[in-house]
């Protein structure tokens, strides 16, 4: 599986989630507010970073991780390429980039993986690397030291 | 500025927030149900790592940057070091540790800065770096190239 690419479904960026969610976690003028976007050169508002890495990470479960993945250990390289915008048709794309068995937790792995969140067009919007202890698959815990 | 420490104000991890935010963006069992979260040896539900980043960028809000900050570039080195729970209490500790003017960029500069979100009693539960375009203020922006 390591270098083979995952694409999830698309999903749409829906103005009013963006702003209700700016609202509270990040309420930049130019995530609110229309006139601010479109003086920076944007149709409109922006997508927050803080909501782009909601999005990437509820895209995540179109993966059917959730039941090996136990915690993440942290992101590396999270880069902001292009601002998200109202009506943006988004999907991740994925690719393991390294799995490992823990020696020092029994049953368990340690995977990484690099993703980006794409627009429709094939812009990619958001990037980052994850590292995350997972579950290993029996027939992986068979084999671990 | 360049090393000088700032301490946000205290927010309580409210138990309903947690959950509601989890189950649309992060809906793994151990943000959303006690006996899961018991079971991996925490008192009950965790945050999730999305929910963290959230509160810690609502956190930066407390610093007065939003009239200066333009984007953040990216993360580097996000790091998940303890889980957050339901009734912590929680200040952000941010260092500059970079400033430099934009040479691309006339008025504008790019600074770094490290920040930790951490518990009352000390303990760090997420840490990473962020790279920002901002403006420069006017005195700066009197010696820029």
């Amino acid at each position: 599986m390591i270098g083979s690419e995952l694409r999830s479904g698309l999903v749409r960026l829906a103005r009013e989630e963006m702003i209700d969610f700016s609202r509270i976690w990040d309420p930049l003028p130019i995530h609110l507010h229309d006139a601010v976007g479109v003086e920076a050169g944007f149709g409109g508002i922006t997508a927050s970073g803080t909501y782009l890495m909601a999005v990437k990470h509820r895209l995540i479960y179109d993966f059917n991780l959730q039941h090996s993945v136990i915690a993440s250990f942290g992101y590396d390289e999270v880069r902001f390429h292009a601002p998200g915008q109202a009506g943006d048709q988004l999907y991740l794309r994925l690719r393991w980039i390294e799995k490992r068995i823990s020696k020092s937790r029994p049953g368990t792995g340690i995977a990484k993986h690099h993703c980006e969140l794409t627009r429709e067009d094939g812009v990619v919007l958001l990037s980052l690397y994850d590292t995350i202890l997972m579950r290993c698959r029996q027939d992986h815990a068979a084999h671990a030291p």
